[in-house]
């Protein structure tokens, strides 16, 4: 731990996928409803996976700015056939594609927030659309000041945009700002852009048989096991 | 009333100056706090007075882009003289400005949205932007589930990209959003977008010494005299 942490920050900004919310037993719950004998651990991954190279598509201008419900759609189809959801129903597809406004908060998140809330203005900052967050926010309760997303700045992350958009939203300075992630390169991303960073160990965000490596980064501000951890270190 | 609503809507969008809390009496209470003997509803009517010009000076191309905290702050300048504040600090002037971010809400507002909430998706949209109305939203306890703003659809009410947004934002058919507002010319926008009103009575907007007319007018779904009996209707 640092021994001259900086100034406190005045707006927490959350990544969502995998910070907040378990997109994998998420997705894979969803898929299973559908067929009971999919492996919803593969097909979590396999539309996951899908994610960052359609962001890239739309970054690089071969794609024109496409929300990620859109996205989702696209990559969703380009893996139905591998496995064997070819004869989904369009009233199917939909609903499925819709599994990623219905994902749950990890445990501490509702109980971490509030807490968090009482001291700071608490934002997204999301590459999700803002219909998905706030559909997410309003089904696991999950009490935003406001939600902020790629879709307000017309850039995805790392686009600095998006970071210092934030501090742009409410009148601050970046270093104001503490972007609240499970992803190192998201963080170092803000960081690039002087915001504060709060790195939060997501062990499971891949699934229980794909731990990931959850090693602090010297870099980052902080470091939480989760929102209540990280609550305790700012004195909320 | 009609004998056949229209199908109940799913989201209900807000108009908020006027419709979710009190500028007029907001707006008085601090100038005067910083000038004692200043005229406060004067004031507050002619700064408000300078809001639809100011936009019509962006939304005609003369000015670009501008948020709402910086067009307040192009009329501030501009009636400073005539009520004596010319001699205003810079820090006096930028905290006055910011007295948009602390308007208090109607009595009837936080429980008439909690009950809304229950049953819908509440949300602002409103031509304030972002920060504004998430720093209003903090202190008042607005419960909102997503702040909509011009900011966010890069147009201002009563451009029809406004209300359209608020049905694609939530991926709805327009006549499945209501706006909430206090003003038929707002309303009567969204109508001829598809969607469904409500007009809410705020006869006090303009101060008690200038009552404003409150009439139902016929092609609005609902008119309700506050939004706890907007609930009431709502079956919420």
């Amino acid at each position: 731990m640092r021994t001259n942490p900086p100034s406190p920050p005045k707006v927490l900004a959350f990544d969502v996928f995998g910070t907040v919310v378990d997109w994998h037993s998420g997705i894979a719950r969803e898929v299973q409803a559908l067929r009971p004998a999919i492996d919803g651990d593969a097909f979590a991954l396999a539309w996951r996976a899908g994610y960052q190279p359609a962001m890239r598509r739309v970054m690089s201008g071969e794609l024109g700015w496409t929300l990620i419900d859109d996205l989702h759609r696209l990559i969703l189809d380009g893996i139905l056939e591998q496995f064997g959801l070819g004869d989904l129903t369009e009233d199917d597809k939909k609903h499925l594609n819709k599994a990623w406004h219905r994902l749950d908060p990890w445990p501490d998140v509702v109980a971490g927030l509030t807490r968090l809330k009482s001291r700071y203005t608490i934002c997204t900052l999301s590459n999700g659309n803002i219909g998905l967050l706030a559909d997410m926010a309003k089904r696991g309760g999950l009490p935003w000041d406001c939600i902020l997303s790629a879709e307000v700045f017309r850039a995805y992350k790392p686009d600095p945009a998006t970071y210092l958009g934030v501090a742009k939203v409410f009148d601050v300075a970046p270093s104001e700002v503490m972007l609240v992630a499970a992803h190192q390169d998201d963080l170092a991303a803000a960081r690039a852009c002087g915001l504060q960073t709060a790195y939060i160990e997501r062990p499971a965000e891949f699934g229980a048989a794909h731990p990931k490596d959850i090693s602090p980064h010297p870099a980052n501000t902080r470091h939480a096991k989760d929102f209540l951890a990280l609550a305790d270190q700012l004195g909320c």
